[in-house]
């Protein structure tokens, strides 16, 4: 991972502040500002602290800057592990969700893809969700997501996270996996 | 059930707004507001709206009043299913979580036993929760717990509910299922 900067580092802290968020000083201390190794960070990152990750159940608290994108992924079948299962609820901004299903038409949609690697975007389908709304994601199922522009903070709810098995649509993507 | 009374839910819903949880119309319109069958609601109740509860996980946002008691109880193991595991995170207010492996001392703990069925507490292990700090539960491992005296709001997440299987102390208590 790129050296993150101080002044990425505190707008990200701004929207946890934000949507009153609390987190102890350890977990401000330990966010992940996840680049995925494109060297794009204010466009495609995603910014997380995991509240709990064990064998049964995973929690997190997400943050977008304004108009960033969470790239394109799915979460595969593991040996004796079906694929994760992702709740997402937004609780602050607003999140433009996109799940395989449709076609992805880039002028139809409302968001801008990436442009250093909008090829790396396929799944099509729309959802906007606002807080208090929320949106599952079932296994082995593309998607990727972009906040709105005030930015967005969503918490995740799933079955067991092995980030390091996802598999992005981005083959330049490196996850560097901090979720155990 | 009893019937709810308007302020008791006015003063429920008051806390999600100060703990700046966002929860769509529906939700407002369907929290639980459980009494155990207990007939002491403002003392020993829990208040809750079910995020997701699906094979795989659960999450929910838990509401107590000042100084009001969610009953002692313990998640058994179920036919194929360990029993439900659960990590409290408090977003607002005060927990005082109370969880089986030491003999209880009404008169060394923090908070006051709900007079009306003061014997059916056990568990005697004390946790303050603070917002941002958090706490798992193993299964079949009896916790109670209460909120301070400005109330507190919790997240839970878990492996999936089945609260009607859920063993309960007070063999009074009569637990009206509704999360599923
Ligand atoms: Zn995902
Ligand atoms: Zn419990």
């Amino acid at each position: 991972m790129k050296k993150v900067t101080e002044d990425y580092k505190r707008r990200v802290k701004e929207l946890y502040e934000k949507a009153n968020i609390v987190l102890s000083d350890s977990e401000l201390e330990n966010i992940d500002f996840a680049d995925f190794g494109l060297d794009n960070i204010e466009k495609e990152a995603l910014n997380l602290v995991v509240y709990i990750n064990n064998e049964r159940y995973c929690a997190k608290e997400m943050v977008l800057l304004p108009n960033q994108t969470c790239p394109e992924h799915l979460h595969p079948d593991l040996e004796n592990k079906e694929g994760k299962q992702e709740t997402f609820r937004c609780r602050w901004g607003k999140v433009y969700l996109y799940v395989e299903g449709e076609e992805l038409k880039p002028d139809e949609i409302s968001v801008t893809l990436p442009q250093e690697n909008n090829q790396y975007y396929t799944a099509g389908k729309e959802f906007v969700l606002l807080p208090g709304e929320q949106y599952t994601i079932n296994p082995k199922t593309k998607h990727w997501f972009q906040a709105g522009p005030e930015g967005a903070v969503i918490s995740e709810f799933s079955s067991p996270s092995y980030d390091e098995y996802d598999i992005f649509t981005n083959p330049n993507v490196k996850r560097e996996v901090r979720d155990r």
